[in-house]
């Protein structure tokens, strides 16, 4: 194990992720309490993580009924995670932004497609056991560091 | 893309994941629908994922409702994708295995760790979208390869 890496290089690490990274792991539940997971390509608008998927699909109807999101960015020892809620995207300019990073735009399909915002209110990183501590990089909404 | 892998292939890979992976990707959800996610280490013993984690943390609450849980495999663009309920793991050899396996048996921490498994009634295995038909390898709790 590497040592630690101090909270502003979390966030840095965090970041550069946000910025680049194409896919992640979107968890979310459904009203009467059953975890789904999917793999999406994503965007960071600065706001949040902008996600699209069909309207209909588990996913779609999970993340619709606004209940609390975990999104995992990163690898399985190398992990950030986001936890909020998600909004739907309005803006046509953000999903201009998201067919432009991945070439795609889910707006052209004959599919349903929703795009959604997920809002994070607490972001935490961290790579193995001794990481742990000082996970946490925003609580509440507020960046800590 | 590559060529999309055959069915016996994406079992044989998924087999391989399960035998020798460390971690995997825990999506659980709480009695009231809000979604979260964890990685954890595992261990495949032929008939579930075992997985250990303190009993009174949010993945252990979950786990022990008897949701739907959904884990996965892999990485973000090679994933299997294991849906199943948890239960108690009561027999002290799987748990013997599974120490043996990481290095580390949860029964000395002083903290209360709990084994679940998840014995799995879907397995999909995907690397991109192009594998996206296909993808059902377990439906029902059998094996369709």
């Amino acid at each position: 194990m590497e040592a630690p890496r101090s909270a502003e290089q979390r966030k840095g690490d965090t970041m550069a992720r946000l910025a680049s990274d194409a896919d992640a792991w979107i968890a979310t539940a459904s009203a009467d309490g059953d975890g789904y997971l999917l793999p999406l390509s994503f965007l960071w608008d600065g706001a949040g993580v902008i996600v699209c998927t069909p309207r209909a699909s588990v996913t779609g109807r999970n993340l619709s009924r606004g209940g609390r999101v975990r999104i995992g960015v990163g690898q399985l020892r190398d992990v950030t995670m986001i936890d909020g809620t998600a909004e739907p995207v309005q803006d046509e300019r953000t999903k201009d932004a998201f067919a432009a990073k991945h070439g795609w735009d889910p707006r052209r399909e004959a599919a349903d497609y929703a795009f959604f915002r997920v809002v994070p209110d607490r972001v935490q990183a961290w790579r193995e056991v001794n990481e742990l501590p000082g996970r946490t990089l925003m609580r509440d909404g507020s960046w800590l560091a």
